[in-house]
């Protein structure tokens, strides 16, 4: 079914609100529905497809996805993609909802107001990549189903698990040490790896603020040789998380 | 002197092929203006500002600037920004033409094919955080006077020397040892930190050519945890810089 009401709800999916409203996303392109399908983290409420998507599939994967898959025409595709280049497939998952946090045994990233999806797409896949298994967001951190973040973050996103709440009082409610990456820290490459630990990484622009600077056990810093201003905000979450997982 | 000429020429530099063709590039809002006229790396053709910014200059840069600064209007400066909130000033400096390299006695970075302008601009800030002074770049590269890149290094656009030529040659041509950044090399934690080396960065979905991987002496790998199926460009960059800088 493709019915006006269709294009209607799948383009308000772009907007947050929506989003929010009606706890669905969308992933688009043959690789992100294809690896999301296959995690099975979000459910699948429907797929729009190119017919030649659909001949693709195997006669299981069809028979899998039954009435959610609606073959539609390029210019339909072209209506309802938010990608300048709408590329065969486009699927409606709905979110999942975590609100369950432990931060004993692991290392965890906290975000504070990480604005760029960009950003928060590339650190959701450093996460992925050293094996952190959840971000904590404020709530003003860029929104995880945001299109820019699904098609950046690709499986990562069902394999990293992120919760938008109040940080201050989530990390003011545990024991577990907290590090602060800023300007006028400790020497990162001071600091020993962490079996068990929480990372937080401040705003683009602004970095952490004070209120939550202020819970922070440490802060750490990355050694400048050169004369940059600053360090990209994914970049530094991938450096810290260099050092500081412990890879054995 | 602000005519439809102008206009169009400005409007031109957005593009490559003229920036190529007129030796210039633009740079917009106070910040990136001030910081690269105070660099004075760049040769300023022409500063087009809005009045209030104008008038918050001291009398003296007022003086230096002379007559190369256009006080326009709101509309004006609309028509010849490349933003989508023009911000108070728009500049045209001179392309820096720099053939000379050499790789002796320093790390050197080596970009074979990056083609995001955001991946290139974090990449020169980060050599500009680890005091890497130079850049080579194969001809696909992303631009360095893109506007994007510009407006996203602002000073470390000045401080680090990046130069367009046929890489493969250029690595051939010097016996100052390659680590490739690959997937299946050396523990980046086990090799030690460089005085001198030349390090090479692959492309975002295509890695390094393979022309240029057998050029390498070494091949480095970011070890892996979870199951992230890369990591980005520039994180990698980031985080390679960090481990193999020498930062006493």
């Amino acid at each position: 079914m493709f019915s006006k009401s269709t294009v209607k709800y799948i383009q308000s999916l772009q907007h947050k609100k929506f989003r929010d409203e009606s706890g669905a996303f969308i992933a688009e392109g043959p690789k992100v529905v294809a690896e999301l399908l296959e995690t099975g983290v979000f459910n699948c409420q429907s797929v729009f497809a190119l017919e030649e998507w659909g001949d693709a599939l195997t006669p299981s994967a069809r028979k899998d996805l039954g009435e959610k898959l609606v073959i539609i025409k390029d210019f339909e595709l072209e209506k309802i993609s938010a990608l300048s280049k709408p590329n065969l497939v486009l699927a409606v998952f709905e979110k999942k909802i975590t609100n369950k946090i432990s931060f004993n045994g692991r290392l965890t990233l906290a975000l504070d107001d990480i604005q760029d999806p960009g950003n928060l797409g590339t650190i959701i896949r450093i996460a992925d990549w050293f094996g952190v298994r959840d971000i904590i967001c404020s709530l003003h951190t860029a929104d995880m189903y945001n299109p820019k973040v699904v098609q950046s973050t690709m499986a990562s996103l069902a394999r990293v698990n992120l919760v938008y709440v109040d940080i201050a009082q989530q990390l003011s409610s545990t024991t577990v040490k907290k590090y602060a990456a800023a300007l006028d820290g400790t020497a990162l490459e001071k600091v020993d790896k962490l079996e068990e630990g929480i990372i937080i990484i401040g705003n683009e622009s602004k970095g952490i603020r004070p209120e939550i600077m202020q819970l922070a056990n440490k802060k750490i810093t990355i050694s400048r040789v050169g004369l940059a201003e600053s360090l990209n905000a994914a970049v530094a979450t991938g450096i810290i998380l260099y050092q500081l997982s412990n890879k054995n």
